[in-house]
Parts: structure tokens; C-alpha cells; sequence
């Protein structure tokens, strides 16, 4: 069995065109038209195959193909970052809508549910739908969402949406039998190793800190090499030790220092302050503890061996997330019965499969990212990978209803 | 002999208080408010003591004690950075103020002219008074001043003058002696050495250039380390060698990395671009010569090492100036008449003098900088050490008054 290719294309394109912007790819972020248009369309090419459909309280939008036994999820989201691509996020919601169309008429054990995420990129929140979906949305995380609340109370109106009933989104994990997510990969591992599939074993977790290295702004003329207390010397010798140290040190694992904004930047005038963004992700909780004490410590060897201080704060963290051994096994079946290459790789960025994971069996299934590249509009993947990852996918799902009919009901 | 040490003071404190700012500095931009009262403050005082004054066409404003020999001007500035120190151009035009006060009556073989230059420190065009003066001022630099076109003709009209007049301040150099100026140090030099007098051997010269490192803008948590062209670790790389390639191999001679701009510039995307602003000093040509070579070449080959691209746009450059052997050594016979310590030492920072000695035997004399701290409400000298400068510069006027009668007219 295969979903229909054609068709498939037709839909990923039809999408595609939503926002489409002139250097090929999306901007639809969330609660914008184009994102809002995007939602209209799946809902409605949902209905036109005669599927049921469902919008919850926190707006994820789903298609279903209602059975006697619990729901398996498929989706991923169709919102993007400003100025995206058109694979992120849109190839798993219309390859889940194709899964269900392909499975129509068929006697399944298991509800199906292709569903779409509100707001994973993070325009207003970040992950909003999954978390509210599965409980975890926080109090805190509405009071300063990530766009401004400002943003946020604005998209919520725009997508008829209201902030305390954003929680009734909120699924029983006894009625809910797995989630599975297909993805672009958004990285080179797959491309690098020449294999079609990959099979997520979990998600990174990652933490970031602001660390602002405090010196003495001089006249950049007056004042002697060894007179200085020069913040951005100490921030660049701290910038390439860090490197240096998590490639040695930490196989497996990145370290970004993405921006320094160097005070008070001037030709002329030795750096009096430059504060560093510093993140870095891990698949294991225990490597994200030593990299915190490894490169905090750095930091604060490179500000004392420039005579001056280092103020750190943390911003943010998540935790890594396992994905599940049953989830990952059916993939892993799927793809085999397919002929398709795998392998297990972890996912380095953040999906709606972190919360689901919280409350009921998840897995994702990676296909490959051409470059690497993605939140880019040349983000770009192969329409045969585009396939085989809906075939995956298709297959994922009749394994787990396989297995779930085998364990009994 | 010596300046009268009360009224000094006085002169000192009046001038202070003209565009006084709450932390102690002074805030005089060239012909703002406060800067022109400090202009009139001058003239005013100058003409109260019985001295013939003068404008010139660039508004050069001037003070002069007549004689019947060519002209020693004796000067500073009196317009200030925002937010500046009350010590940083005052000191050497209320001193030379008070030497042509002390020398009333003498008779003296040169004329004394005390004089105060316009826009020194460059808030409309940098040494515009001195550089009309010495007739090196060039279109270039009034078509595409520093502070803007717009900022240069307002101010021109502020203080009413003409652009197209500003040339005939030129001076025929013939009619010079020389130039002497007092200034703080604005660097440590004198302070850690625990020395009155600095005896300034020349005006270090500078280059500056932006280098942009270009690499990939990537996902931080889906890139790994080794995929990366990360240009932030590229310009960070550069950093930290530059300087300890200074520090090793060019004793005296200062680099700064006073900025970088990151792109896109955030916590979880790793760095496509990063623009450097690099600048290096010297008093040798052929140090500034090998400090572009050595420097370049580091910054290529961070480039080289990380896999991307650097791009090397020069930004300015002035030349070094060497200070004219006699007047040091009236300085040092002044200094030594006054029982005060002295050494010799550069100006890291540009001066009128560099502009002077062009046309004429130029000279400067330095006095403590606390701390080294300049361009700042902070900046601060012992009063002690401002009335040594005064009579050092007396000292040095009659020196040379002295030299000029031997030598005969």
C-alpha cells in the first residue's frame, strides 16, 4: 500500500502556494492570513475526501478517520518562520491528511488523526497547540510568550481564539494510542550518510545563558596593550575556547554563540562591554549539567585572565526528550518493508513531538534536508525522499495498528 | 617666572561651568550652545586683560600678545566629545591664555599667539580649525565629513561662517615660529611611571578596516560542529590571535577589536556573517606597514581555517607625525628649569599638532591622566599637575623665545 503520489503532490503544492513567497519559499507565521488561509484549505480538502474534522480550543486543526479503538496522532504544523521554507512543518500535515486518505474504507483498530499544531515555530509562544493539547502550557509562558503578549493576544483574536479556554485543549492520554510526526531532518545528517529514513531516538535539550563580559571602555589609541580590561578580547578568546573545548570534549553535542553585542562599538574605543548569547543542546541531561559547568567555568577563565567579570544569566532550557522504543521499532519495520535505508539519529531541533511525548508513545520520522539548510526559502527536499517519507509514515501507522491489535484491546 | 597659579584657576572653573554636565564633565560639541558661550567666554577674558584678539575664517579664535618677530602659537580646543571630560582641550587653551597673561609687558622676540581651533575632536569634520590653518584641509573631507553634510553646514551657519571661506585661514608659514600645545595625556603612560611631564615625541599614526567574515547561517541544534562555517567563531578566532600577536610582536604599537556585528545575530542560529571593526596604531609608517600585513593575513587565515570567506574594506588611516626635535628639547630644558620629572612618550590620540607640524616646528606637552581615562565625565588630572603643565608651557615659550634671539632674527 502507497499514498497516492500524485495527489500528494498536488495538495503539498496547492499549500506550497499559501504564502508563497517570490525566492520559492513560505511566510506564513502564526495567525497571519497566509497561516490562517493554509488552516482554511486543510480543513476544507479534509472535508471535500469526507473526512471528519475537529478544531480545538487552543485552534489545532485535524482531519480524522474515526475507528473503535483509541487515536493515533500524525501531524506537524503549518505555520513557519518569517521568511521560511515550504517543508518544515507543511510535508508532515499533508503527508498525515494522505495516510488517512490512503486508509479510508479500511477496517482499522485505531482511530487516526492528522492534526496541525498551532504556533510550533514560536511566533507568539512556541510548541502553544502541542502543550495545551497535552497539559503542560504554563501560566508564565502566557505572561511573556516569547512574541510579547501584546502578539499574542492580538493573534489569539485574528484566529477567534481565547486565552482561558486555551487550555480545554486538553486530550485524556487514555484516548490517545501514539503520536507519530514526519519532518524534514533540517540538518546534514541524513544527506552526509547517503540513507533515505531517519528514525528519531529523542530530542536534544538545550539551555542558553546571556553571559555579559564587563571590562573598562578606554580610547583605543591612549591606552596600552597591557593597560586594557578590553570585554571583547575576553569574549572572543571565551568564543573559540568554547568551541574548541565542545568539539574535543563533547562528541555528538553543538555549542552556538550566536550574537555578542559589543558597548560601545567604536574604532576608537576599546570594548567597556559585550554581552555573548550562548547555547548549547544535548541529547542526555547529564551532558547538558557538565557542559553548563565546563563552559560557565570558561567563560569565567577568560573574563579573570583579561582582569574583568562575567555576569551570566540563564534564558532558557528545555530537556531532552526519549522518544519511544514501540514508536521507533514500527518506523524501523515501516521502512524495511519499504526497502527504504534507515538509521537512528536525534533530532537537534525542537518539535511538537517534545510535549506529546509527555503523555502518550511518540516517534518522528526524519527524511533528508538537501545542504542541511532549513528556516531558509532554499530549505529544500527531495520529492522522492517527500514520498517516501509519507510511505513511512502510512506503513508507521499500520504497524502500530498491527501491534495494537495483536496486544488485544 | 610663572603663571599666575589663583587666576588660572579661576579661568578653569569658569570654563568648566560652560556646558557643565551633572557627572562632572562637560558637554560642548562643536558650535553647540555651550560651545560657542565657551568661544565668547575667551575672547571676552582675553580682551578684558588688554589682548588683541582674532577670528580667522575657519573661526579659529585666537588671543595674541604682539611682537615684532613671527608668530609661536601656543593652543588647544575648547569643543569637547558629548558627554567629555572638563580637562581634554581647555587645560591647553586657558594655560596658553595665561602664558600670554604672564608675558604682558615683556619684551619678547616672538609674538605669543593663544589659540583655540575649531572642532577638534570631530564632531562635524575632526582638526577643521588646525587643517585650514595649515591649508591641508580637502574638499573630500567637507563633501563627506564625518558628522554628515547636513550637520557640517548647520554649524558653519551657527557660528557664521562660509564654507567656501573656510581655506583663508590659511596661514603663510613664514609668519609662524612654531606651535606648542599642553594636553592631558589620556592614557596611563605618565601615571604608571609616576612622571610630571610627558615630552611627546610624535602623533601615532592609525588604519582602520571593517573585515566581514562570511559563512552559513545554519540551525544551531541540527548543525553539527563539523558542518558548520560559522562566522562568529571565524571572527572570535581572529580576535584573540590578533591581540596576542600585538602584544608579542609589536611592543608599543596598540590593535583594537572595538565591534562586531553579528548576522542574523541569535541565540539559536549560528552565525552567517560577522562584520569586524579593526584598528591599529603606531608612531613607525613601516610598523603600521607590518601590522596591515601581519593582521590581514590572520584575519584571512581564520577565514581559511573555518571554512569561509573574509572580506577586507579599508576604512581610514592617518600617517604618523613626528614632533619637532627643538621644541622637545625646549620642553625638556623647561621641564628641568621647573624641577619637574619628564619622559618622552607618543600621543596615541590625534592632536592639532599633527596638523601644525606640517607647516611648522610643532611640540606637546602632556600632563597626567588619572587613571588614563578620557572622553569621559570621569576624566580628571591634579590640579598640581595642570599648573606644572602651564608653566612647563610658559618655560617652553620663553625657550624658544630665547633660541629664536640667539640664533638671530
Amino acid at each position: 500500500m502507497r499514498v497516492d503520489e500524485a495527489s500528494l503532490r498536488e495538495d503539498f503544492d496547492a499549500l506550497a502556494a499559501i504564502g508563497a513567497t517570490p525566492a520559492g519559499g513560505v511566510d506564513r507565521p502564526s495567525f497571519g492570513d497566509a497561516h490562517l488561509a493554509a488552516r482554511r484549505w486543510f480543513l476544507e480538502r479534509a472535508k471535500a475526501a469526507g473526512l471528519e474534522t475537529r478544531v480545538d480550543a487552543a485552534g489545532n486543526h485535524s482531519a480524522v478517520l474515526p475507528a473503535n479503538g483509541p487515536t493515533l496522532l500524525l501531524g506537524s504544523h503549518l505555520d513557519s518562520v518569517p521568511d521560511g521554507g515550504r517543508y518544515d512543518g507543511a510535508l508532515g500535515v499533508v503527508a498525515a491528511l494522505h495516510v488517512l486518505l490512503a486508509l479510508q474504507g479500511h477496517d482499522l483498530p485505531l482511530t487516526l488523526e492528522a492534526i496541525d499544531f498551532t504556533d510550533e515555530e514560536g511566533t507568539l509562544v512556541g510548541l502553544l497547540g502541542s502543550e495545551a493539547l497535552t497539559g503542560v502550557l504554563s501560566d508564565e509562558v502566557l505572561r511573556n510568550p516569547r512574541g510579547g503578549r501584546d502578539a499574542l493576544l492580538a493573534g489569539l483574536e485574528r484566529a477567534g481564539l481565547h486565552e482561558e479556554q486555551l487550555r480545554d485543549a486538553r486530550r485524556d492520554p487514555t484516548t490517545l494510542a501514539g503520536y507519530v510526526e514526519l519532518h524534514i531532518e533540517q540538518g546534514p545528517g541524513l544527506e552526509h550518510a547517503g540513507t533515505q529514513i531517519g528514525i528519531v531516538t529523542g530530542i536534544v535539550g538545550a539551555r542558553s545563558f546571556t553571559l555579559d563580559f564587563r571590562g573598562d571602555a578606554r580610547h583605543a589609541g591612549t591606552t596600552p596593550m597591557n593597560a586594557r580590561r578590553d570585554a571583547g578580547l575576553a569574549a572572543a578568546v571565551f568564543a573559540a575556547a568554547a568551541n574548541a573545548l565542545v568539539v574535543r570534549d563533547f562528541p555528538g553535542c553543538v555549542a552556538t554563540v550566536g550574537d555578542m553585542r559589543f558597548h560601545p562599538g567604536a574604532f576608537n574605543i576599546v570594548p567597556g562591554s559585550v554581552r555573548v548569547s550562548l547555547e548549547f543542546r544535548s541529547l542526555e541531561r547529564a551532558q547538558l549539567d557538565a557542559l553548563e559547568t565546563v563552559l560557565l567555568a570558561e567563560a569565567k577563565a577568560a573574563a579573570k585572565q583579561h582582569a574583568l567579570g562575567v555576569d551570566v544569566t540563564p534564558v532558557g532550557h528545555w530537556e531532552p526528550t526519549a522518544l519511544d522504543a514501540g514508536v521507533r521499532d514500527a518506523i524501523e519495520t515501516a521502512a524495511e518493508g519499504l526497502g527504504l535505508t534507515a538509521l537512528e539519529l536525534p533530532s537537534g531541533a525542537g518539535h511538537d513531538a517534545q510535549a506529546l511525548a509527555g503523555i502518550t508513545p511518540s516517534g518522528m520520522i526524519f527524511v533528508p534536508s538537501v545542504g542541511g539548510i532549513s528556516h531558509n526559502p532554499s530549505e529544500h527536499t527531495e520529492w522522492e525522499d517527500c514520498v517516501n517519507g509519507a510511505n513511512t509514515l502510512l506503513h508507521t501507522a499500520l504497524e502500530l495498528c498491527r501491534v495494537y491489535a495483536v496486544r488485544g484491546t
